[in-house]
């Protein structure tokens, strides 16, 4: 592992961060082919925020918080911390006080493969965290890690500048450069949702709207008229 | 595995499921004799919501929700929809759309051993969830399942038209033959919990509402007074 | 094991309990040098409660409360109720009667290596349980263990009478006798925190804060301008 | 839960279970549909051993062994014991002396949703066993369970008398009534399986032995000569 | 945490240590009242070993097994490294040369709540290990933890210098002034299991040799021909 | 995700791998700065089998083995199949007819993140397979995913070409370009490791092997003579 910090990263314009967190993660997640997410067991350590922002991402040591620091300085406005670690940690590597920092520095939010505390304080604060555990465990700063090269984070590979996207249905990464193709079919994709969710709504049935009835007889669906008539089947 | 639609259920009536739904989990679990529980891994999306209904079953292949458009059809007024997996899964198998076309039938709510998204706007919907997991990976309909037929959800085998009743604790399920006698019992044991329930408020203990005092000494507990007691008994 | 119950435990006093309870878990852990934690998958059933109070220390056999109610006649106010189990084990083995009796001895909380339920009378009760698992699986009274004997509670070794703290972060322990330096180490620790929040929450960084830059580069952090430079480098 | 053991249950001939032992489980559970599989943390305590056997189910308590004494009586030659438990459980609940006693009564092997203890003698004495866990956890004899009654084990529903396959590969249940036509089934599959096998291992392409090119094709795969390819396609 | 190494620590004698050995961790566990035991997840890295030893204890940090080296030197003729992490952790944290460096004091083998790795090696020296995880990740020597002090190992304390028994079915730990009592206790049971093997062997029930039948039918188990007269009962 | 499969990857010589082979996982991780390692659930379904090869890599979907037919065309000698999927599976995507095939294109083995069957078979053929799990569950031929594109394999980037070490203890990937560099550091690791393991063997401690004493009482390590001292420490 090389030890160092990448200063500088692409970043998407603020707009269009703000259209993809309204979007969300499964609208988008679906926009881009259905790749780009995380395993869910990263969740959100409290509910009902979304947010969209630059990821600058940290690889760091089991139990050590050092590199964190050091992208703190890096971010700039509408930016995300996103942190993996090189082997498997549950510590509470991120807390209030460095939740003070990155947000005086315009940080958005944090995506974490480890554990994070104060989370209490945390949502107080205004400051949304996706993690992988709750953990009160301190941490050291003793061995060095990277700022803003390529990481896998909760099985994703997630590049510096790469947009992250998080709400209460979890995480999904854009690669920078689909920003804005991603966001417009997203947009796309939202709009006829909210076509179908009327038509669904007014008791429209997905085997109708979707017309599935002739390919389901095709594959062989049976229609039964009672459990018996199963068991007579057999 | 017979890749059958069943179209008619036993149905409890809609009064037998509201007194279920207010007695709640743990009551009816222990007023059938502690059988009928799923899993605990089961938890639902969001909290203080108790429902009971009629089980419209579904085997679902993982990551594919085809026979959930199928099932919705064949749903009424006061139904749950359970779904299985032909193998462990994740994915969101389930989302508002889906809640949407379902809540349109007068379905009550969902019992998946999978995953599910959406689930703010779900519970803006106010159609509650019971899960495995919570993820944004989309799904596809490529290949037939079964609905209404017996299957097992997070290791309780749950038959078409079985009462499903879930809360804050849990899921449990009642076979359809068994809901008035078993909301008997839940009613008769809910009653005599409000009278344990003021004693013990009262200070009364439960060594000795319960009489337990004679069947301790009896299997050999010992009293102490102090932990260097314990050490001289080495 | 040892069937016993020892009636006689060390107590701190309220003052010093309350002082802990707001000082919080993630200060304590760190007060007293990174020990005492449990693991983190023990999680509250409900947020935004912080407690302070005696370890009433309980061994219990998988599926089996007998012994809990044993340790509620031996609680003072000011207690907590702390239960490992023999085994592996997610049962429901408290619930709102236990909670009902507890609290009626002013006990404030329960911590327990298995499961709960009744959780939401529990919350509406204001009763905080720190659990491994909510389910409403029923438990029988037919095996003894002990009460307030030293045991293993997710992880941790927890004496009779040890401080239990417990909020959003997790639970930590204290044994009896430091209780006061503890809380002194503690109250000077989150006086530090104060003063060091203000400055990065102006936009000190925790780099110049810390004076990290030398050690960052004695052991060799190389800053580069982007990511191409990363590649150069190989 | 009924407390009862049931003393008759079908049972499919010998030879027709030595003919699925050597057919194995891949193959008869793709024969009957690729249904009747327990779940994979299910593995055997020792390699390169295949049963088939007619399930002896019992519906085990937590860390009590008794309902498997109560079993046993009702055992014949060629019986597998199949347990589950009542909530989730991974004690040794069985070992060398219950073995001792089944293997007397020509039971083949133990399949349990648990755990089991003395696995080195067990190898010895030749008696195979699939398990969720291998401890040494003592158990006791506490709770009544039931014998011989439809239970799900593994995830797996199971009726009394179904035909076991058990090998390295996992556990499969037949219901008793299909014994012969899967039994039919798979040796047509193993059939076609050699022929495939021999025309693979000579270097023919699965892609034309199962004409997948049109299909891939139809379905847009798209063949590139590099990466550098995939690159410009973006 | 105090960073101490205690050097010097109770040892049981050889032939105690030998005959422990021998009659195995089952047995052992038995004989001591069901305590002892260390959690299931803990497994040799391979079969058909079984070791006793007195436990020379390491609190290491995650990731950092430097104190495993300051255990060694502390290590005699017929020790059992014990190792537990601050926190959760599946790093390789002893490998061939640790090994090497610990048979040639004596030492009869490793238990570690983490990860080995050369696991072959290891085997190829008979140097068995008892492990949580088995991975080639490298560790680091930062930080101090401490030897020879009371430790949590896979959820259960000990004491250096308890008595360590290991095989196959995994690791229990007796309080070193327990060791004689244990052997006699445990060497009684051996030789009721024996006799009781050889009725079993022999055809005898188990409900009749321990006399289960009355008891049976005092908690109410009934018999029924089929599976029919259950159904006949609901 | 393209649905593409690349033709052509670059490959190290046949000498390069066997020499990396034969150094086996952990020391090629260390010589290459403790990267590359995959997660240590990936588990060898047969012991004593230690290879290296050129990764040809497959995005698979869950329960769907189509795009390895696709993949083995492409394969050469000395190869290895390396299988991620786009959600967690466990379900057995490869058995002995794929194995089959691939050893008739001269594969090496295969790294899957999901489930394997057949594996007596697979041990029989002498195909070495690391897997996540070992399922006879059967998989689908639906949905197409990629051919040696970078995918995430037990949460490590692994780019088509990249050479896999897979032996007892795990499995590491190193960038294609790294081969030879890698190669010698890990000879020269090899060379030094041969050299201390003789000292070790003599009783030479590591801590005066390794220099260690002067910091660790720079750090603070304290020696005692008893447990007792430490108690009077508090």
């Amino acid at each position: 592992m090389k030890t160092v910090a990448v200063k500088n990263i692409p970043r998407a314009n603020q707009q269009t961060l703000s259209s993809l967190a309204k979007l969300g993660v499964a609208t988008v997640h679906e926009a881009q082919g259905r790749s780009g997410l995380l395993r869910p067991y990263i969740r959100p350590i409290y509910r009902r925020t979304q947010i969209a922002g630059n990821a600058v991402t940290i690889l760091a040591q089991p139990g050590d918080n050092w590199m964190i620091h050091v992208a703190i300085e890096l971010c700039q406005e509408g930016d995300v911390l996103v942190v993996a670690c090189t082997t498997e940690n549950d510590d509470g590597m991120f807390g209030d006080l460095l939740a003070t920092s990155a947000q005086a520095r315009g940080v958005k939010g944090l995506i974490i493969d480890a554990g994070v505390r104060d989370i209490a304080v945390l949502e107080d604060m205004n400051f949304p965290v996706w993690s992988k555990a709750i953990s009160a465990k301190g941490t050291v700063k003793n061995t060095l890690g990277a700022v803003n090269v390529p990481i896998v984070c909760a099985g994703q590979l997630i590049n510096p500048g790469d947009i992250i996207v998080a709400d209460d249905d979890g995480v999904v990464a854009i690669p920078n450069k689909n920003a804005e193709s991603v966001l417009q079919a997203a947009e796309k994709r939202e709009a006829l949702e909210i076509e179908k969710r009327e038509k669904l709504a007014a008791g429209v049935l997905g085997l109708d709207l979707y017309n599935m009835r002739p390919r389901l007889k095709e594959n062989g669906l049976v229609y039964l008229d009672s459990l018996d008539d199963l068991n007579e089947l057999d």
